[in-house]
């Protein structure tokens, strides 16, 4: 039997201190199995290395792990265990260049007006680090995801906290009804493979090619177009209203996935909030440098090289915003961030969830949870907000003991829907056309667009769509669960995508299985109604109500997304086992760093190892790894049922110890299987070592909590410091090592 | 050709005073076509006379209307104009009596304890007349209700008033979550016509016999419960939550219809909101004869008999109150009336769509509008006011201009579903199990209850089934509509209807139709979002929803649900066409009373009886009642045009000019059409001389008002005097009676 591999990710933050703990455990088990698990660099700060790594010395140089990764999605034997990754926002980037020019990397700086061509190329390669990068190379397959059965069993005994719903709440989702995307769309599927060319005719009749792009038969292309004068009237009514209803002010973007457009949103939502200040001091703040897009940290930042008076001359027209304008909602009222000072803060897809779970209120300047108006302006996605809030002022919180679960079956191989679309997306100069021509030159769509509208296209292949329908088919029949394909017919792209979905359909047995389509809103809708009667509905959808839906059900049901179980089946065979979503990872870091604790949950490491073991058992028909996976699921079941997951206080359990946890629960579960005699020998003398030293252990883990830790790097970490803070205990390392 | 006939009701209120202004008209013109309108008096005061008739000297016995139109159903030349008539409550009951006896009818108090035989009978011939006495003795047919083509168009292009809604309300409807008649429905079909026994147990096993019914095959019984601990514990749960959010508290039930149950529900309202008030003061209520059931109203009226001392102790007992609860709604804050003073005062398939009209506000103590928890105890129906009201608040008020409509089709023949289900609801006296047995003796159904419970069953028969589903149909063919059965699967009797339904649509070419089977929820979510998009939606409903929805949607759409057209297209053959609802008409009758000005619009009775003619014409092939009929609508739709409607102003139009004007057009109509050139020659000399004489007639119609008018009684009318009131302009008059 030849060895077998799998490919684990290395990342950033949290995940990547918890993998130099865990990847260890999980390398000293797989070895028994004849699988080795290799470790792949694809943090930002190699990301942005590897790609500068031309112009570096060799000592300092780095492979494109991520290149690596996304050439092997075409093999069959791709295994590879994802885990959460920075989704770099500008002031991101920005803090991991600095960190790395510290650490002795001489790279350029960030050109936010890039002019020759040299800056050009230098941010032509940052670009492609920005936002979402990582996840479009490697997401060759559709998305499957749900909540692991010992996941759901756990939440239904240890419910979390869920804040009571008032039916005189006032929260409310505000979205716009006219000049967003939703509102603009159009939609076509080409008829032939052929390339197109996306155009701008200025008024004055001259055309610029934007992009050409080659497109394969039956592949959907969309267009759509905000309007920069309705956004920013939209931001300005709602800010009035809530002036007048005296509510909270919240507004809820994607600024780090939705690199392009949403930086441009989230700076006109600063720009409209605090338009005195910018109506004074715009020609200033462009003199130095200040970009709204990055927040009204920005203008913190930037005006430090102004004299103190006229700094505080400023401070104090920011101060006098707030007597204009209703409450804002903060980020972290103790230092005064508030939701517009960094676009990375608040992400849509993380932030409404929480304000579901958390009563529907937002944090205000007091420090006290507040009703709040959710200013999220694209309705294609906002109204399902609105529909939740309405139902759960109806109907009050969810209840995690009680409620049914809501799995994923997410469309998204080879780049469909892509997020963003950011090669695709153009913010407008002048007033004028942008339009759409097939390779025989006819107008496939067109807008009349304005300065400052944001326009994009969005591509999305027929393989991955017939895949997706197949993925919905075999997920219903698998769980006898009725699955929701979220289309509307109001929708543009879901007009075409209903087409395809009905016809694809036909190729599959469905008899006996509840498959239909509906509305966002009648589908949220109906799995609610459901949800709260215990009942599950899969549902099956396109990639941006995959990722926000598979962390809105997952904080309901679970507290949070990071124990959902996200696999994607490639569609050239092999496979991708995704673990939890990073969002307060941060936050762990700063922790680990000011008392040696680690909070971080590698519970979604412990399912996607588990399915990745599995997935090479039945591929290459290794019993062992079969074995491996079922006693790890095993493990992790006990380590729930006994409370074994970290603590978020210094001196209590934390993600190493739950790691000697797992390592000794599956060792038992080994030594106690019968279904392999050489594997249960082998872990006998490994379970039986632990359980009895571990108190021993458990003090050692504890022994170094409370103090600061010494990690060499934020973004470019030094793996060596990190295992000196992530390994502390002598026993537990002697006793893996006799595997 | 024999002499057709149309029976025009005389009811109550503003209705009967209009009937003497416009049935003149009728009349005059329907003798041209050989068609008799006769008049049939069913109001309030001759229903009580004649109930008494035996006991009465000659000259003040009457006839009984309703039982000689009762009978009338049952042939199929049955052809009756229906107007709005009192369904009275027991303070209406009381006020007509006394009414009745000043006027020297020499009638029995309402026995409110009735003890002797002598006694029990005046109860029982009292309670025939109680509630909805009219509508299941005519309702010999299913409902088809919709807003004719002239009046939408003329709202479209006049819209009413709309309150806007606020993304900030705080207003939602608050319904029992459990221990409602929805949570505790159970329902049968019978598999055989037989005799069934309703029992209660005690809890010492004997066993008393309420009530025997026979039932035919294929009928469907129903059995429910409200428990009163639960009633109470939810109303005191919903003033405490009321208090603490502080939001207007605003009970909306339907004690004039559900006469049995719902004045109960009435008082326990009463007495937990007072609670203080009956916990002090209960002992000296009960001997001195308050029955919270009639309100806080009956407390007032009966501790007048008190010293004034402790009048004013009770009083200030009262007052004391309202420290304690939260603000309450009122139905009239000038003179102290709260919305539970009077048990008929708010009826809530009225009060809520005046509710959601006026931005989901009530009328608070200050004389000013404000955001009020509607409290609704039983879920069955109060769910599609929190649905509407979540869609008000998420996509702002309607807009007459732009929505759709949503006609009905209701299922009420033989007493469907019969409302309030009077003969068969019970007050539980002792804990024990109500049950109901089949002719084996076999338990069909049974509730565990306790005293105080409101226990009912309600009986819905095959045929009218089968007939709304025919009729559902051909509405659905004839306005190429979507057309939605609102039945839900969670409730019992819904889902014996969904069998029916689903097997007596295959008995239809439902081909090309868009018919489906919905949730209310779904079904009224269906609707809205149908309507705020222009689009019309047919709702196919049991008889209570009908009713229900018959206000809502034509309150929202046109203003007042006087102005639809109502059609009961008898089982027999027959047909009754309904005029408008007559929620306002004592405040109409109180202004002409004070000032000579009657504001009642009769457009509903213009509708109906075109469409009265029409079936004459078509049954008769009387080619002139077709004619008559197509010009009335003519006349009615110019009408509308040139806002000769009544005005609510004194010295303006009123009801009188309204009609003189449709007089004038339709004789306008008839002169100018030129199908028939016998009535045309007939008609024109009166079109002449009316339009000649406009302004007289106008001049001598608006001389009479600002003064007080002569009524001889409010109930028991005399119609001499009423119709000098009437008719004071002696030039229309004579020329009327040259026709």
């Amino acid at each position: 039997m030849s060895k077998q591999t799998i490919y684990y990710t290395l990342t950033d933050e949290a995940p990547a201190l918890a993998t130099s703990s865990l990847l260890p455990i999980f390398g000293a088990f797989a070895k028994e199995a004849d699988i080795e698990l290799k470790l792949t660099d694809i943090s930002l700060a190699s990301r942005v290395i590897s790609s500068f790594s031309d112009l570096l010395p060799a000592n300092q140089q780095a492979e494109d792990g991520l290149k690596f990764l996304g050439d092997l999605t075409a093999s069959p034997e791709a295994n590879i265990v994802k885990l959460p990754n920075i989704s770099a926002s500008l002031p991101q980037l920005n803090a991991v260049i600095k960190e790395l020019k510290a650490q002795g990397y001489d790279l350029p700086d960030y050109p936010e007006n890039a002019q020759t061509d040299a800056e050009k190329d230098i941010l032509a390669r940052y670009s492609k680090v920005l936002g979402s990068a990582v996840n479009p190379v490697l997401r060759q397959g559709n998305s499957d995801r749900r909540a692991p059965a010992a996941v759901k069993g756990f939440a239904r005994k240890n419910p979390h906290s869920m804040g009571k719903w008032k039916k005189t709440s006032v929260s409310h989702a505000d979205y716009m009804r006219d000049g967003d995307f939703y509102s603009s769309e159009q939609s076509v599927t080409m008829g032939a493979a052929q390339t197109v060319n996306i155009e701008f005719v200025k008024k004055d009749g001259s055309v610029e090619l934007k992009k050409s792009l080659p497109l394969l038969k039956g592949e959907i292309l969309d267009s759509m177009n905000i309007s920069c004068a309705k956004l920013r009237a939209f931001f300005e009514a709602t800010l009035q209203e809530a002036k007048e209803d005296n509510i909270m002010w919240s507004v809820h973007l994607k600024a780090t996935m939705m690199k392009v457009s949403h930086p441009i949103v989230f700076g006109h939502a600063v720009t409209v909030f605090y338009k005195d200040v910018f109506a004074k001091y715009g020609e200033l703040f462009k003199e130095i440098g200040v970009n709204p897009n990055n927040g009204l940290g920005s203008v913190y930042d930037k005006i430090k090289t102004l004299p103190e008076a006229k700094q505080a001359e400023i401070k104090q027209a920011i101060e006098d915003v707030y007597n204009t304008r209703p409450e804002l909602a903060m980020v972290d009222s103790d230092k005064g961030i508030t939701n517009l000072h960094v676009p990375s803060d608040v992400i849509v897809d993380a932030s409404m969830p929480a304000m579901i779970r958390g009563s529907g209120k937002m944090w205000g300047r007091d420090g006290k949870a507040h009703d709040a108006k959710a200013v999220i302006p694209d309705s294609t996605y906002a109204r399902i907000y609105q529909e939740t809030i309405n139902f759960c002022k109806t109907n009050g919180a969810f209840d995690p003991v009680t409620m049914g679960t809501v799995p994923n079956v997410g469309l998204m191989a080879q780049k469909a829907e892509e997020y963003g679309s950011h090669d695709k997306t153009f913010e407008i100069a002048e007033a004028g056309t942008m339009r759409i021509l097939d390779a025989q030159g006819n107008v496939l769509m067109q807008h009349a667009v304005e300065k400052g509208d944001i326009w994009r296209a969005c591509q999305t292949k027929d393989a991955p769509i017939r895949d997706w329908v197949k993925l919905g088919v075999t997920r219903a029949r698998q769980s006898d669960t009725p699955a929701i394909f979220w289309l509307e017919e109001e929708r543009a792209h879901d007009n075409e995508l209903r087409k395809k979905v009905t016809t694809y359909l036909k190729d599959h047995d469905t008899s006996g299985l509840d498959i239909r389509l509906m509305t966002y809103n009648e589908a949220i809708r109906f799995s609610m109604e459901r949800i709260i009667r215990g009942e599950d509905t899969i549902s099956v959808t396109g990639n941006i109500l995959r990722d926000y839906l598979t962390d809105l059900f997952p904080i309901l049901e679970l507290g949070t997304s990071a124990k959902m179980l996200s696999i994607v089946p490639m569609l050239e065979g092999g496979g991708m086992y995704e673990t939890g979503a990073g969002g307060s990872a941060p936050k762990h870091v700063q922790q680990l760093m000011e008392e040696n604790h680690l909070r971080w949950d590698s519970l979604g490491e412990f399912l996607a190892v588990a399915v990745s073991f599995e997935e090479l058992g039945i591929k290459h028909n290794n019993e062992k790894a079969k074995i491996l996976a079922k006693c790890l699921d095993k493990a992790t079941g006990k380590l729930l049922d006994t409370n074994k997951s970290p603590s978020r206080k210094a001196g209590e359990l934390d993600n190493r110890g739950s790691h000697f946890y797992l390592a000794m629960y599956w060792s038992q579960e080994l030594a106690a299987q019968t279904e392999n005699a050489e594997l249960a020998a082998k872990f006998a003398p490994l379970a039986k070592v632990l359980a009895a030293k571990e108190d021993t252990i458990v003090a050692e883990l504890a022994a170094v909590q409370g103090k600061p830790a010494n990690l060499s790097g934020y973004y470019n970490i030094d793996l060596d410091a990190v295992e000196k803070v992530m390994r502390p205990s002598a026993t537990f390392n002697q006793a893996l090592a006799t595997l």
